[in-house]
């Protein structure tokens, strides 16, 4: 099987030293940006030397960013090959045209690393699948947010400097905006429900509340109620719509997902006769994330979860009523849904369901407030 | 795919009910001991119109007990049936001679729902394997016994009337020898190095400790050095020899599988490019217990993950150094060991081998002493 490798960053160096020390899987080209990355032989910087080459079947995409990445996957697909991605940025906004082109090619799309690093998150999907319909998921899905979180809850330390501090470790990114916004958390969401309830939520339908606001004395108000904070990725298929979101909530320490600390991933599905399961690893990393990467290139030479749904759009309702902790300057403003007052700028809501919560925020154009669900 | 199943009780029930949900598993019958059994007009109580049927191509065993499972499996073995069984104690007992027929009869034997209830365990090894060795794993592998520690630990209880109550609601057996002294829990230990390591651990070398002499006092001194005690089934393999063994541990309160409640199981495997990955779920129960069993069904009918493999037996050595916790009334004849007394019954070591400790154990005839692995 003879592979075609785009991009040769962290992940990519870790997709071909598992690949070499493989007997079966054979890179033969790695597209690279800039010169100083041609250090192997079956480097290029022309992509014409992968897309048209008849000899490789499988096209790997590690590049990060939708464009040029989604145009040389499109052509791809086109040239019959089947392609891997680790790009959960790329193919949430650009599913719905490459899954129409692998489909008209009668070749597949995998990826297996968009969520959950090394988790076999989508391979346990498929094969719960084959028995039971999911009807839930929810999720630790960012590693560098819940580094984050479990630093701020075990040492009672406040928000920006371990930001700076997970940057210079690598953890985050020099523009954190899409993990601590929790952009990266509603792409992996998204593909999720496409693989979990074949079908594909409005990415902007998806309410996202990250962590970028949140302080330290939110988080010893959560430990003072015995609960501990965790950005959580959830989707419900009720048969009739999708409910999802992603926000920080508020978990009682005795919930599974309360105890994932660090850079660790953790996600539950819930089925009709396996009922919970919780797949807990590493979420990122270059091994563990190439591992997933290799797991689906080993799925296409066996011959194996050939992917080629064409996901209906869906849209998305969360109608379920909630309590929710809301911090804001603009606290008069949330007067009606105002429950307990906490302080002058905290409050717990009401029973409120995340629709309504989610319209209010957006008139008041409030973008500073700190929003978490508390758990029942 | 026609599928004979031997035995129609707790887990047997399950199989039927999913498989009568599907397109393509038929069950054609049913093995059933007693005359109020024969429910179903494809029940039956002749184990040859199963084992001798030309159109069954799948037997089925949900029977538990070595005998006559057994023979049973042996004759569908030598029919060119594949086998799916769900009997740990039948299967780590008898693996090599039921290994070899399969394999003298090019058929596959599956056995998934031997370990952790429906958490896809063994698929997940096989998977992981098509990329990395595995180097180790461990995990909480047995319900009843979790349920009662969590229990005791969370409400300060004493063993026996938890024990009896779980009795009462049918989490623990009448007789619970195999569960609280460890025996079930060897039993998948062993089961899990035949899958990881493809060598089988002679069964009577695993250290086996149960929590049968479990005082709320141990877990009291547990908790007052913020740690929580577990049946911990594990083994590495170092590539020279297998360690192997099953015991109480004192984990820390913030190890993941000291956060495992109930009557939930957990294994975690550790292997060079994934690292720990850890798999919980419901241990036990008709249907996801059921839904593993269907899974092996699958696997056959979508002729995956075909295990024939013939493994080696390979002898036990359990020579790390620990240091453990015992509480004996035959103190003094733990001297050379007694690192630290905690009081006239109970002591540290100092840092000593479990084989060392074992013999120190099996010497002194002990069998009444509490002993557990203090984490480090």
């Amino acid at each position: 099987m003879k592979i075609g490798l785009l991009g040769h960053g962290v992940v990519g160096k870790g997709v071909s030293r598992i690949c070499d020390a493989s007997e079966i899987l054979q890179i033969k080209r790695i597209l690279v940006k800039d010169d100083w990355e041609l250090t192997d032989p079956r480097c290029t910087q022309n992509v014409q030397e992968i897309l048209d080459d008849p000899e490789i079947d499988v096209v790997v995409e590690c590049m990060g960013g939708i464009e040029p990445a989604r145009s040389f996957l499109m052509k791809a697909l086109q040239n019959g090959k089947h392609i891997v991605t680790s790009n959960k940025k790329m193919l949430a906004n650009c599913s719905k045209e490459l899954f129409a082109e692998a489909k008209k090619n009668n070749v597949s799309i995998h990826y297996e690393a968009t969520c959950g690093g090394g988790i076999p998150w989508m391979a346990s999907l498929e094969r719960i699948l084959r028995i039971d319909p999911i009807d839930s998921f929810r999720g630790i899905f960012n590693g560098t947010t819940n580094y984050i979180l479990s630093r701020m809850d075990e040492e009672s330390l406040e928000f920006e400097p371990l930001l700076k501090e997970a940057q210079k470790l690598g953890y985050a990114e020099q523009n954190p905006s899409d993990d601590i916004d929790g952009m990266d958390v509603r792409y992996k969401v998204a593909l999720s429900c496409m693989k979990a309830f074949k079908v594909m939520p409005v990415l902007e339908e998806i309410p996202t509340y990250g962590i970028r606001y949140i302080q330290k004395k939110d988080l010893d108000y959560a430990k003072s109620q015995g609960m501990t904070c965790k950005l959580v990725g959830r989707a419900v298929n009720d048969g009739k719509c999708i409910q999802a979101s992603v926000m920080p909530v508020f978990l009682k320490k005795e919930d599974v997902l309360a105890n994932v600390s660090m850079n660790f991933n953790a996600i539950e599905s819930d089925s009709p006769t396996l009922g919970k399961a919780v797949f807990t690893g590493q979420g990122a990393g270059s091994l563990p994330t190439a591992h997933a990467v290799v797991q689906d290139i080993y799925d296409i030479a066996y011959n194996e979860a050939m992917d080629t749904v064409d996901a209906a759009i869906a849209p998305v309702v969360n109608n379920k009523e909630k309590t929710f902790y809301l911090r804001t300057v603009n606290l008069s403003l949330y007067e009606a849904v105002c429950k307990e007052k906490i302080d002058e700028n905290t409050c717990l809501t009401k029973k409120i369901t995340l629709d309504e919560l989610h319209a209010l925020i957006g008139k008041n154009e409030d973008k500073d407030l700190f929003v978490a669900e508390v758990q029942e």
